[in-house]
């Protein structure tokens, strides 16, 4: 018979590189006074310090070339290692034509077109989606033994990063623990296609989001507390099972607000929680409390937001380095989270922790699930390789270049006017762009798309020698792949 | 530990049900008359004999609602039974929100919101890569134990699918016998936003195609034999080990010239055909030609269109069907291909038998991989269920509403001007429609959409009775999903 019948998942499978792109010029929390807003807004009110912009000479497809090429570069990964790409966005610069296409240019001198995966898209979520449907690959039949890439990448507003996904993970995604929350809703949404900015409902999207992280926190403590019960354990789940919990981060203050939300579930579901002393000290008040009347809740927030704040400092806080720094990524957001995290702690704090994660896209698709961080942090490990390779990211961050908030809003206004302009050679300087970042040069009069890369600085990467030794190890030499034909 | 190790990928996953819709209104071949172009260009040269389309009141949204809500009410299944649903769509009417979250809106009175998967996009690919990552799923750590929907749908040209997955299905994915070939091109894309019209390179574009077809072809030969060999066999694979064999249809010619170009493959890379007789006979002249070099090579067409011919009338035709009737359908083209197909030959002629799919996506994607059917064809056996869903197929394309040109133009032109229009009621009729439709009602000044459906007809529709006899055996039956919240 031609059909196997049964098979083996693989062992911790997960993700086993990240690479981020951000943008290399970055304006300051002075927007502040040139916006006509309260002082203030920005910094405090939604926790942003400083917001990271693309000129004309980026688009999604450089955004995606850039960090696709950094990741296997930094990785001394051969294109012919991968089996399957693909890119979740909601930045739409073709109706047609998947950024994963453009994205195969990288893999022409290789000769490897045998690779899966296109574009998956709703808002912020395509990521994840991305995500889970590359580790399902690698524990299904149609596994060839390559590595999978997923690209999160958003230019409204800005970022892209790279997973490179497989067996063998130092982040590994816990089975069968995930729960999704999804449902209709123009919360959020962009029916106009000749503008790049989206209809908002602000007050829906706030219960829209906080509704969904009940949801699924609720639904994924049920899958966790029912695989317990499988293993003999009758005990409840609560955050205290997470090391860290990292969140999409459309600002700041939101995923502070999130996690005084989790903690209200926690306190809510406690069948007899202790208000006299410890974390739920002073909250019996709230007791009785319905969440879905609570999304606009003052009092409930605040008293949460306070009962957290230690938590929210060890498990949460360290996450947001880039949230804070370059600002909203889309797509990316909770994965850049991810990436500031690891590279903010060390690799023996993260060692054998589980990590909490929320991903959220309006309209609305959310999911909570959780990643097992492998205990072996020795140097030359997998976790020690993939801190090392995140460890740049301060550098990286403090290297960005400020400019002024007239010099932002010039450059906006010029991407507003040119973003769907055919035969058109972008202003923008290229000068400013990270090492190894690629552009773009050209749209002809067809509307076809030329690009070019900066070239790459002082220390030279490694170079991918394919069959040799490589940075991770391969699952190539674990399962050979398909022989080439007689 | 939390983590399972190792786990079983369960039976027989693939296709478990088909649903079509498409467009209650059509267009003759006089439009070979109406438009200016040569007499017989669309009937002889394209090969096409009717064209469906929508009025506006219809969009992606209704249509994908329209074939969820058929193949629900018609296999008698619960919503609560589906744990993933994905869209694979070229038709985009918002950068953000994915047709998915719409679709949510039918599993609302379920309560069911734990459902995975949102849009999948490269041209008329993304049907094809949802229905890969929804087998993926359910072969990975992530199945739950429920369904998997995927639909594929467009408006840009005209239709929609929906396939059931599963275990223990009448339609099984061969395992690990997929080949893949993507690349970067601008043979067909969709730059301008506001225009539902795509730039074309005409040429190019059967070049690629052609090409696409070639190297997957090639590949999928190569991974055939690699596994006969692993189980101790020599021979070569050819096209007489396809069953039949269905195509995405832009038009039907492209059909025929494609199994001719398959055949061209087989040739060439036989180490000695006979071309005194049987297939390959008058082809000697052939032998040393270089398939890259004549895609548009009309003696090669010509002699390989002929020498295929009978082979076509047997094992291709009668997938056009709705090709045929409808006309290019997208996303869902080769799926409406391969309904066709079952809907037109008996059980017993499809047990057993392999069926070759090419599915291609301009930019370009394309993968061609193969469906075994299974053996057992007895009345009421999964075959048999699944060919009698289809069976009306026939009567619903017949009952199809006749429109003039003069109509058609009036009904186009419309849809042109208002497509992307707000505060916005669509005027076309709402009921020319087949029962149980899905239409547009409004445009709202947000561009919220409102929708109805028209009533369905006698004879009623079998009622889903959760927990109850289904028409299609569950696999929550093998596999009991998490238990409820203590």
């Amino acid at each position: 018979s031609l059909r196997r019948r049964g098979g083996p998942w693989p062992k911790d499978v997960g993700i086993l590189a990240v690479e981020l792109y951000f943008p290399a010029i970055v304006e300051q929390a002075e927007l502040d006074h040139f916006d006509p807003v309260a002082a203030g807004k920005y910094t405090l009110g939604l926790g942003q310090a400083r917001m990271g912009f693309c000129s004309d000479r980026e688009d999604i497809n450089s955004l995606c070339l850039t960090v696709v090429q950094r990741l296997m570069e930094r990785n001394a990964l051969c294109y012919d290692s991968v089996g399957r790409l693909e890119v979740g966005t909601e930045t739409v610069i073709d109706k047609s034509k998947s950024v994963k296409t453009v994205l195969m240019q990288l893999f022409e001198d290789s000769g490897n077109t045998d690779v899966e995966g296109v574009d998956t898209t709703n808002a912020c979520y395509g990521g994840t989606a991305a995500l889970f449907n590359a580790v399902n690959w690698v524990e299904s039949s149609s596994w060839d033994g390559r590595y999978a890439l997923v690209v999160a990448g958003d230019i409204a507003v800005y970022g892209a990063v790279a997973m490179l996904v497989g067996p063998n993970a130092p982040l590994v995604l816990e089975r069968g623990l995930r729960a999704t929350h999804m449902r209709h809703a123009y919360d959020f949404y962009k029916p106009d296609l000749s503008s790049e900015y989206p209809v908002v409902d602000g007050k829906l999207s706030i219960q829209c989001y906080l509704s969904a992280l009940d949801r699924c926190y609720s639904l994924y403590r049920t899958k966790v507390q029912a695989q317990w019960q499988r293993e003999g354990s009758e005990r409840g789940f609560s955050l205290d099972d997470f090391g860290f919990l990292v969140f999409h981060s459309p600002y700041c203050k939101l995923v502070q607000k999130s996690l005084a939300r989790l903690l209200l579930s926690d306190f809510l579901s406690h069948p007899g929680p202790d208000t006299r002393s410890g974390l739920f000290a002073g909250l019996e008040a709230f007791r009785d409390v319905k969440p879905e009347e609570t999304y606009f809740d003052r009092d409930v927030e605040k008293a949460f937001m306070k009962a957290s704040a230690q938590m929210f400092e060890k498990k949460t806080q360290s996450s947001l380095l880039l949230s804070n720094q370059n600002g909203n990524m889309y797509t990316p957001s909770v994965y850049g989270c991810l990436a500031s995290l690891i590279a903010q702690q060390t690799p023996s704090q993260l060692a054998g922790q589980r990590i909490g994660l929320f991903s959220y896209g309006s309209g609305f698709a959310a999911t909570l699930y959780s990643i097992r961080v492998t205990q072996d942090h020795t140097p030359g490990s997998s976790l020690d390789k993939l801190a090392y390779t995140l460890g740049d990211l301060n550098v990286r961050v403090d290297s960005k270049k400020n400019v002024s908030p007239a010099v932002f809003s010039d450059i906006m206004n010029l991407r507003e006017d040119t973003h769907h302009t055919a035969d058109y050679v972008p202003r923008g300087s290229a000068d400013d762009l990270f090492p190894g970042t690629w552009y773009l040069t050209r749209v002809d009069d067809k509307f076809r798309r030329e690009y070019a890369r900066r070239p790459l600085d002082l220390p030279s990467e490694p170079e991918c020698v394919c069959g040799a030794a490589e940075h991770i190890p391969s699952p190539l030499k674990k399962m050979p792949r398909i022989p080439a034909a007689a």
